[in-house]
């Protein structure tokens, strides 16, 4: 079959690799409907030392269940299902715990082959546990929704659980890519009284206040936080959620967030140690957040999705072939395109 | 009248210094009957800069109202109270959100003219809202357990409530000293299942069991972090109390911490930065706590103290004339004693 490869910074090709294969009584083997680009598969496009032995890229995808293990015994053939970022047995203790991004046994799809996302099919371990079926008469318009669900959507959606976002609570997300735009939708989802996003990007910023940012923050560094504190009053908001991942933005989540808040961290950590430790502490700001548990919050957001109250599927702005996928790389490093779905 | 001033690292003398007044109408004038020294005294003791003008110390104390301002309506003379380590109005927005330790106008003893407990008497502003009020014929015997209310067990349950103590959690608490020992009770008195103490001196480990630890790791670094795993099981800790500050202590917090779990920061930190953003991003560790909103929390500890439930007056070992506070000081930085009252 054909599929997307890195094989290093700025080196993504679309080649023929194995079929995958049922290799456990559980698996199950996912024909690719939609598959996307996530911010995350930068990093490695901006950083990846070449390799001779590429890696099959993807971890998000809506698809068609082609073939099921003899120990898979909900999901079955012909399942139109959505393919969360991560697999998970769903009966360790961490996953009974509620975080199955943890799960003892489970892993990332994008990280082991035969489990690529982007490309005509992949592997899925513990189908059972790991896909969510939707309804097979779902109306088309609603896929690209669907898909965010991936990752996206449930990353914006724990990652204001994680920054305490209820009803009236002063929010700001710092970050408009489509991280940060899935926050919005969460926050104003969960209730918040006022969403204030920080970006630079107006047509993405335009898109904010669409989906229910009150207030848009252009500045950078002081000037950043001298504008929130106007906007949410001196002692700043009560959450801030922090979609990026550069040591400039936590810093600017540590200044602007209320004393005794809390910052919900959906951005990639992209530095060793957390900064400002003094301010956390003497502001008694609680920190929180990590790899979504995606499992656990695929199920609150679909049926939000499903009965039309939530449309995060409007962050994607690009649709490419399979073919073109390297083309949707360069697309959404250089920020011409917000977040790109790759078709097989 | 007398009282502690610190003028420099190792120098603290006993002297007079004007009796406090009345500044505002709001306030009070505390006559101590008991104040203790505290293990964030004797970060000053180690540090303090040598200065002319020294600081009146002390922010812990149980002592008689001797005079109230003409807008002081709830507290009388003649009151018996606790003196909380920081006062607040009780009405600015933060006091209403919970986080009095952040009061808009509020402060912390021991940092003004007048307003040191380690004296005969101090000056209490806003204190209706400061003080609390203990029976007149409180039995002598509690007063020790009544004067940690004032700082070391609010601390301690601080942490516990930030690290999301509840029943049937693991919990490791890290430190020895008296908030750590104060952490050890409050994750008991909450339901902890598993109560793991990391401490070096034997006698004070000793009475963390006494207390309720059900373990004792006098390890360090590694080996330490391998015991907590042989005692939790290979996850760790759902729980982890940080009752030290120093940078070691924190990380032993981020290494031991279950994924998904929680670390409660009691200690003052003494480093600028938080090491190892990655793992506590890809563990989904929460860090919470800071200065605790110790109004918030006494009214939820005293009726276990009067009632004889917690016994946390057993972490002073020592009591001295106020005349022996510069000895107090000494004692407990050579670790001779665990913690010091003083009385005036």
């Amino acid at each position: 079959m054909r599929a997307a490869v890195m094989y290093g910074a700025g080196d993504v090709r679309v080649e023929d690799v194995p079929d995958p294969t049922l290799l456990e009584p559980t698996d199950a083997i996912l024909r690719v409907r939609r598959a996307c680009i996530c911010g995350s598969d930068l990093w490695g496009y901006r950083a990846m030392p070449a390799a001779e032995d590429g890696r099959e890229m993807g971890h998000e995808a809506i698809g068609v269940v082609e073939d099921v293990g003899p120990e898979v015994t909900k999901i079955k053939r012909g399942d139109l299902v959505v393919l969360p970022f991560a697999y998970c047995d769903g009966s360790c203790v961490l996953c009974e715990e509620g975080l199955d991004s943890s799960c003892l046994h489970g892993g990332f799809f994008g990280r082991f082959k035969g489990g690529g996302a982007q490309g005509e099919g992949l592997r899925v371990p513990f189908a059972d546990a790991t896909l969510f079926v939707i309804p097979a008469a779902t109306d088309e318009s609603l896929i690209p929704s669907l898909l965010s669900l991936s990752d996206v959507m449930g990353t914006g959606h724990y990652a204001a659980l994680s920054a305490g976002v209820a009803p009236g609570k002063t929010v700001a997300v710092i970050g408009d890519g489509a991280v940060g735009l899935c926050a919005v939708i969460a926050a104003k989802r969960l209730g918040a009284e006022q969403i204030i996003i920080l970006g630079h990007h107006q047509d993405r910023t335009d898109l904010a206040r669409r989906l229910g940012a009150t207030d848009v923050v252009a500045a950078r560094g002081e000037e950043a936080v001298e504008e929130v504190r106007r906007l949410a009053g001196d002692l700043g908001p009560h959450c801030v959620l922090e979609c990026v991942g550069h040591t400039d933005s936590i810093t600017t989540a540590i200044e602007i967030v209320r004393r005794g808040g809390a910052i919900g961290r959906a951005g990639i950590p992209q530095a060793q140690e957390i900064p400002d430790r003094q301010a956390t502490f003497w502001k008694n700001i609680t920190l929180a957040g990590g790899p979504t548990p995606i499992h656990t919050c695929i199920p609150e957001l679909l049926p939000d999705i499903l009965e039309g109250r939530i449309e995060p599927g409007l962050v994607f702005d690009r649709q490419l072939g399979l073919e073109q996928t390297p083309d949707g790389y360069r697309a959404m490093n250089e920020r011409e395109a917000l977040k790109v779905i790759v078709q097989p």
